[in-house]
């Protein structure tokens, strides 16, 4: 891209350079679900038409996008930006989980749906932040783990079989 | 292979062509659940220590396998030897449906596992199936759909991301 922009795009390159220096400046994070945002809260946060009775609590911005291109939740967010790694000095406060208690405990919602990833450091984040909404006597829910849309089983790994098995439900009608 | 054999193994060729054609005469289905087998009972069936109350049904003798090996799975099997595809001329009474029918009627099982692949194919075959072991007043549970172990977020096809959020348990404590 570097050599694109030195051989044909000086002009766009000098305004990429703008730009970026200018989001580097202005793009903070929501005050309230900690993603990225240009103003103190964002635009989810701010909207007064989301659905407060649940809340999904991310690992980033880019899955926070995921969710809301993908599927059909209209609720409100938590980002955690990361995940738990005590190796790397990130613990429960780096991740923000003192706010999130804050709020669950004035907001109360319904529901708070765990969407972090499958991977381990998803799972141990998980199984972290489910103690700690339990214990505000909240009902928490974990994303499913199974067979990915298209999925062959033959081809499965054995790990996602074995949750796709003991994760089957009743087939809707 | 063929070229490996005729430089280096013949000998090893012709006992391959004997086991092989060993094979094709001997291996026939097993007359209660479809799968290869020797005997007119595969090892499964014929095993009085497997659980009678649940019954899984499969595509293919390979998707028996996968689940054998990858998960704690103790019941019985059915199996369908490929999918509904009316356009190449296969229908239910292809794939053993009135036999998986009548065995359902008989033995009348606590659950009837549908674990058929996530593709359109198998999709398809699962809606069927679930209308015929419904009419029969069963139990029936399809296998979950998701994230696969190890997916980020991020990465994941937006279908299986909404199938994951959809599918969303209540997290074990």
């Amino acid at each position: 891209m570097a050599f694109h922009l030195l051989e044909r795009g000086r002009e766009e390159g000098r305004r990429l350079a703008d730009v970026l220096a200018e989001a580097m400046e202005k793009i903070g994070h929501c005050t309230q679900c900690r993603t990225f945002s240009e103003q103190a809260l964002c635009a989810i946060c701010a909207n007064p038409r989301r659905d407060a009775s649940q809340l999904c609590v991310v690992e980033s911005p880019a899955d926070l996008m995921a969710i809301e291109q993908g599927t059909g939740y209209r609720g409100q967010y938590f980002v955690l930006m990361g995940n738990l790694s005590p190796l790397d000095g990130v613990g429960p406060e780096e991740l923000g989980m003192g706010l999130l208690a804050r709020r669950l405990r004035e907001e109360r919602p319904m529901e708070v749906i765990i969407a972090t990833s499958a991977t381990v450091e998803g799972e141990a984040t998980a199984h972290y932040l489910g103690g700690l909404i339990r214990e505000l006597d909240l009902k928490v829910t974990r994303i499913a783990h199974g067979v990915p849309l298209g999925g062959e089983l033959e081809y499965v790994d054995s790990g996602t079989l074995a949750h796709a098995f003991s994760g089957r439900q009743i087939l809707p009608g």
